[in-house]
């Protein structure tokens, strides 16, 4: 596996290129500790952005859905796709309100997805799939049915053109600014747990497991 | 203005129809917690999903960036854009693999942007968008000078194609699977704030904000 991503014309990060990141570890790194992606793709000639859950496994993105929705009848066409993922770090706030920025780390990832047909490899995605959300879920639950497996469509969308873009740290304010006395630094901003709710019809002694109180995407 | 938004081909919600909402107040109540939007567009027949900070303003969304970015560049042509917003509540953890899910509030909107050229009410934007991912920080800042407002492009985008898509509460399971052994419940996920960090160069005897200390997205 390449150690960089090969810099394309979609990729290539324009503004504030100093931001730009395109090594694979570090994208690894932003894909695995989130969850969530926003899914673009055009249906007769409408951009449409779906939030959806996905998992990296190895070199590949994971999602799934109901066969019936747009996005999986659109994707499944083999079209392009851009895949978004962000992460939040934190407000920056500067002493002018030009230069207030976000602490952020994002990926981008283009491409066609393909549906996982063959019944192993889609069994085998499913449960990396949940394991990326939970650590250690699948082998408590009940594993899906054979009508369960039809009912969903498994896309794989491979790692081949993505960067990433990454800000961290201070504001950076004009040198004249720095005489005013203004509050200016990082307000951090953390994705956290509550306390797990247990569901209203749950057997009487089943404990909460340990992979859910100390659930954490900080690896 | 409509209490509710009318449902088009494009933000009738297919997949799970139960879980959508049209009414304006939701909507707002969702687009005003958040503060990040993914902005999917077609540029070069390619769609790009961009992540950007955006705020309501009435019945209005506004981003902004610089003329020179490639999102800020094509959507200034007033094309098709699709704007999503999305808030993630929680782990739904249920009996079985399938029936596993999210806690989220998602909004969509689809629409043309418009370049808000007029100074005055750029001005007033840049300033709304400022409060409204930190109130009360315009007051406190260096407001923008003639050149940071022109080097500066500001985009709004009506709100008149939207629609929100909810789920909360509870797994779903199938009823044969509540006999299991299984734990399932909610694991509330939350947007929560660290301890603010003064920029190095901090002059002394500037205290930390209320706004800073006590900030947070709900209302």
């Amino acid at each position: 596996m390449n150690e960089e991503f090969s810099v394309t014309e979609k990729t290539r990060v324009k503004r504030i290129p100093k931001r730009a990141v395109y090594d694979r570890e570090t994208i690894n790194k932003i894909l695995d500790e989130a969850f969530i992606c926003h899914v673009g793709f055009v249906a007769e000639n409408q951009p449409y952005v779906i939030p959806t859950a996905f998992a990296r496994i190895v070199d590949r993105l994971v999602i799934h859905g109901s066969a019936a929705s747009r996005m999986m009848r659109s994707l499944s066409k083999e079209i392009d796709v851009c895949v978004t993922v962000t992460l939040i770090d934190g407000l920056v706030l500067a002493r002018s309100a030009f230069h207030h920025s976000m602490n952020y780390r994002s990926v981008v990832v283009f491409g066609k997805a393909n549906i996982i047909e063959d019944e192993g490899e889609k069994y085998e995605a499913l449960k990396a799939f949940t394991e990326h959300i939970v650590a250690d879920r699948w082998a408590e639950v009940r594993p899906p049915s054979a009508n369960e497996l039809n009912a969903t469509t498994v896309l794989s969308l491979e790692l081949t053109e993505a960067s990433a873009k990454i800000r961290t740290g201070n504001p950076v304010d004009d040198e004249e600014d720095y005489a005013l006395d203004v509050w200016a630094g990082v307000l951090p901003l953390n994705l956290t747990t509550g306390k797990p709710i247990s569901d209203d019809r749950l057997k009487n002694g089943i404990p909460i497991p340990q992979n859910i109180l100390n659930y954490s995407r900080k690896k």
